[in-house]
């Protein structure tokens, strides 16, 4: 629509300016340093909400970092759309491989650089902003309400809670949210599925000091040798997860689903430039575009122990501990999954060392059927706004809070994602190009209008 | 003698004093940060034998920490002894295990806590101060020369040239090096070997830089999923190493000799208690002592990839690092070692991974015949002093300079250590009992009385 074009062209430069601003609040919801960051930008994203035209703006505190609520009520004849996002982000380091201050955003070659700009600072904003052109317009055809939040990044422990304690006024028809990636403007696509998480960290103990590896090698249990040993064994020859049970609920997608989903573009050379490995890993008898998202993965997050400094020291270590994550599937349990780890772990370890599990974070997985009016209407904007239909595909990431959306409010969950899958989330040089920013922004409204036409047709 | 006697008793707390003086430098020649501390540290070694009558004293600078020399020259035709230690020391990390400042040193229940006060600076002061002592009550039976280095921790490289470039200056009968432990003042024991040292880094990269676990996961190699499972094969089931060609070198001690090492009295318990592990961990078919003593191992000193800080982070990393050394025995070189070890690792790894190899440290093993008259003297002297005959043992640890002693100037060590082996060498909370400390220095003028006369009769 003109209107809302003409919008973005007289205040785009102003929108980037706002999101900026946001983009320099160190808001690391993992590192306790960083509380009063987190506290802060949740104020920033109220008076953000409240400019664009929010009716009633609250902060909720939780028994963890704030949640920013918003509500802008239009009429009880029309549908509600609830937008879910995050504020707080993933840490930086590490910082050396930056070109720049993770939290002074920089703009080059139309993309704006800084930890959080995709994921998911640059993302919810895009919300914030297409309602203050629908408000400033007059053309908001549904009732919006906003919960933004500052925990995403550590398993929106805190937001179930909220979820459940304030069912009531956050009911809604649908939940809307901009936390992916499409292909690309030329090749838009939506997620209909992201995948679940169990990620814990296992320490392991050998002696109960460091020793020396000189006067003691080769005759006590090194705890890096044996954590090793056990990773190595987290995975077969034909790189499925070697734990009983993990498959049992795994879905197997059928064939027809398996060819729809092939029929979004994968250029192999493209995505090894992309990511700079020599060559592809991965389950046997799946497609990478398949180990992405329709099958789950473990991963290890990290690793330490000894000495990791210059030069040499010949310590024999006492402790080695790994943080390691499983992707998930529909139907597989996070919970099940985090205890079916552990439990292997431990089985697993020799009993020369001690061996202790803490799981750190989880969520199920979520697939959302593309009957759904919602799915249809997400398609239909992005038609309107790129000039071409979207295909469904399944992405790799994780929003956990969705699962609970659905349990607890009974609804579904559409992403609209504008983030590209070289971004660069939770690593160095995280950016977000303006022009998906733009195009989201507009697409937005498109969303809103046909979700409210869809949902009187359904 | 109780000359000897009388002047520790009267100057033993002089004597620690000065010995805290050299555990205040944190000379950490690893660590370039502390170059010129490693520098400070040699001017005061060279002040302290000064003091202690040592006529020529001199500091040569190398390429790399600068070494101190000295002689005391009596008489042309007396034999001359070449003590040799290091002023040197380990990191102190992990810090916050330190009961305290590991440069501060403090003194509880008759020990000097502090890094370096056994390994080696508590060591080699002794024979400064035993020659204080023989200098002082005119009773020096030897000609001396000392060789007190700044790179033992990172593997002697500069010393290696030097001596070889001063091999007139160094000419001498016998080296003379406390820096090994004994099994304790009541059973002592004499090292009569040391084992030699591979040290590698080796650096794995998967994706070029890091990745969104859940956006890439399950598709890419993931570097610390691949250098575990290259560590693990590392090892086979009964902890032999699995290394083609690695044990083709190594002398199998005949069973005679295995029946006398297995004199040395072993307590399993006391070990336990010692390294606080629950059980012992080693290659099939040989005791602990002789895990430690006679066979060659391989350890991961360090390894680091990923995030280690608090929380979950969802990445996969681009590179996993470790650091690994294997301990060497005669007849294993350690060139040829580290090339197995490097080459190996190349081997094992998947094509779809880059795998460097960075040699840092090396050394090889030394073993001393029980039947030179320096163990003789050293044997006798212990008796003289700790009124019971040492047994000789095969020590884990690594002196790589002994082997360059041997071939460069033609003459065996002698270890005539005072340490024990809870000392916590290379790890938090170092130690050295001030009784050892003080029969060290009363045993060293035994050692050169009966090493004179052992020389007479050979």
């Amino acid at each position: 629509m003109k209107a809302w074009q003409d919008y973005i062209s007289q205040h785009g430069d102003r929108f980037v300016e706002e999101l900026s601003e946001l983009l320099r609040i160190p808001s690391i919801s993992t590192d306790t340093a960083h509380k009063q960051d987190v506290q802060r930008c949740a104020e920033l994203v109220k008076q953000y909400l409240e400019q664009a035209g929010a009716g009633k703006v609250q902060i909720f505190p939780t028994a963890g970092h704030p949640v920013v609520y918003a509500e802008k009520h239009v009429s009880d004849q029309l549908p509600t759309v609830l937008v879910y996002g995050h504020y707080d982000v993933q840490p930086a380091d590490p910082l050396s491989l930056w070109h720049h201050d993770p939290f002074d955003p920089i703009i080059r070659d139309g993309r704006i650089y800084a930890r959080g700009a995709s994921d998911d600072k640059g993302q919810f904003f895009m919300h914030v902003k297409a309602l203050e052109i629908m408000t400033r317009t007059q053309t908001l055809p549904v009732n919006l309400k906003f919960i933004i939040e500052g925990e995403e990044e550590i398993g929106s422990k805190h937001l179930t809670t909220f979820v459940q304690e304030h069912s009531d006024m956050l009911k809604c028809d649908v939940v809307l949210v901009s936390d992916t990636a499409l292909i690309s403007l030329q090749q838009p696509s939506i997620d209909v599925g992201v995948r679940g998480l169990a990620y814990v960290q296992v320490e392991v103990t050998g002696p109960d000091h460091d020793l020396h590896s000189g006067v003691y090698g080769g005759a006590v249990p090194n705890p890096a040798t044996i954590l090793c040993q056990m990773i190595a064994q987290l995975h077969d020859a034909d790189h499925r997860v070697h734990i009983p049970g993990f498959y049992d609920d795994v879905e197997e997608i059928p064939a027809e689903e398996r060819a729809l989903l092939a029929k979004a573009p994968f250029d192999p050379e493209q995505f090894k430039r992309e990511t700079g490995v020599r060559d592809f890993w991965g389950e046997k008898g799946y497609t990478v575009r398949e180990r992405i998202g329709i099958r789950p993965t473990l991963e290890i997050n990290g690793i330490w122990s000894g000495y990791t400094g210059e030069g040499a020291k010949t310590v024999l270590p006492s402790k080695a501990y790994a943080k390691i994550s499983c992707r998930l599937v529909p139907h597989q349990d996070h919970q099940q999954i985090t205890q079916l780890l552990g439990d292997h772990l431990k089985k697993i370890a020799p009993s020369c060392v001690q061996v202790e599990v803490k799981p750190l974070h989880g969520g199920d997985p979520y697939v959302l059927p593309i009957s759904h009016p919602a799915y249809r209407a997400a398609a239909r904007a992005m038609q309107a706004t790129l000039g071409k239909e979207p295909v469904p595909v399944r992405g790799g990431g994780s929003i956990p809070i969705t699962s609970v959306f659905l349990k607890t409010l009974g609804v579904h969950t559409v992403f609209l994602g504008f983030g590209l899958d070289d971004d660069c989330l939770h690593a160095p040089n995280e950016k977000f190009d303006l022009a998906n920013f733009f195009k989201g922004i507009e697409t937005i409204p498109y969303f809103h209008r046909f979700f409210a036409e869809e949902n009187l047709k359904s």
